[in-house]
């Protein structure tokens, strides 16, 4: 791979987030990065977001679930000394990519240089476009027990529950994992009204994006596949005209006038 | 405000998110926004970060602590037919302008067409300058208790604290508020070992941009100001060639392989 090595002499990885979708939340730091980088690495359906991004580039496209093969070939391209971009949907810092590059840096005693370029996270890019449901005390908590064993999810959802964060659920189901979401909502139940607002995005910012508002009670009738976030609502949540809205504060809103 | 309505009657207010300071993470769609916009209204230490945006733009500059008024002012040309830009550093849909733009519009019965557009978060903006924290389960809470009683403040930093969320504190501390970060140390020492790593990120991407990587028992000792987002590891983050990392499984990390 001797052409593509940098003038600097020291390889650099970028892990770069694209946001979710729409190439119109991409950032500028992000477009920079594509551009500069030689090699482009990523899993197909990201790639096929940011095709523009990939002419005159050397592109290694991926199936899915093949996350660690991903990883180990763009650290061992950018310590061999080239430039090169891997790419995450989303934020690539919150559960993607940046986190298994780093260990397996670590592990394998990389020489690169890795810089990760943030994105709009599914988080950001969903709160959005349901209105405003993060404006107070908010956890990010995944269902997906692959790797987590599901008593720690479990431990967490009811914390969140009982603390009255407003909640984000990432990976809510998927074809053959779809219990967890089920037990998710009866252990909010156990602790808010069932009439409490929820919110759910798939494919946000994309062609295919929809959005449903609908409650706790109603929630596992609810359509949820592998491109969704679900948003649970805090006790103050509520709905104006279409739009999730979670107050900023448990005081008199307008204190600050 | 006759020469500013626009085309079709309805106004429109956009709450623009520009992300944490460097324009280099501002979404095209932001961007896209403000050029629509014929007023754009912000607190001035936003609007200097974007000042390209505001050429041959009416502006309404306002300072620290006139929130709700900047949000009146908004609604009301909005609702006379402008085009509006409000402007939010960071992502106006955590812990910013979003919600009281819905709140105060559903109480005043604006008409105004509302569109949310996400930007990079502190927290997304923090975790990507720290390397990678958030790659597991993590919560999100504010350490102001101007609109939040502290009990329920408290309550949710336990709450995080035991179910071993990595934990992003905003508002951590101001030149009055000194004592509240104190006490959330004290709570995570209860739940974690003191040698639990720490990011504090202040001014993110920004000039003056400060970086420090430290441990939980030494975070009172810190230099945290009102720009500064902490980042508290979970039982798991590790601290690898200055960079904050969280395993993204508690099972082998290779499984997926």
């Amino acid at each position: 791979m001797a052409e593509h090595h940098n003038g600097s002499g020291q390889g650099r990885l970028y892990v770069v987030g694209t946001g979710p979708g729409s190439l119109e939340h991409l950032t500028p730091a992000a477009s920079a990065a594509l551009h500069e980088s030689d090699i482009i690495v990523g899993y197909r359906t990201y790639l096929d977001l940011i095709k523009e991004y990939l002419v005159g580039k050397e592109v290694v496209a991926s199936e899915m679930m093949k996350e660690v093969d991903r990883c180990r070939k763009s650290l061992e391209l950018a310590s061999a000394g080239n430039t090169v971009a891997l790419v995450s949907g989303g934020d690539p810092g919150i559960y993607a990519m940046a986190g298994l590059v780093f260990e397996m840096a670590k592990d394998a005693g990389s020489s690169c240089i890795i810089e990760v370029i943030p994105g709009i996270a599914a988080v950001n890019g969903c709160a959005a476009r349901l209105g405003a449901p993060l404006m107070h005390d908010f956890a990010a908590i995944s269902l997906s027990d692959l790797l987590t064993p599901w008593p720690v999810i479990e431990k967490r959802l009811i914390a969140a529950a009982a603390a009255d964060f407003v909640v984000a659920i990432y990976n809510p189901k998927s074809k053959k994992r779809t219990e967890q979401i089920v037990r998710a909502a009866r252990i909010f139940l156990d602790h808010r009204d069932p009439a409490t607002p929820v919110g759910i995005v798939t494919a946000a910012t994309r062609e295919n994006e929809e959005i449903t508002i609908t409650t706790l009670e109603k929630l596992q009738d609810a359509d949820i596949g592998m491109q969704s976030t679900v948003i649970i609502g805090n006790s103050q949540t509520y709905i104006w005209e279409g739009k999730m809205v979670t107050p900023r504060g448990y005081a008199d809103k307008y204190e600050l006038k």
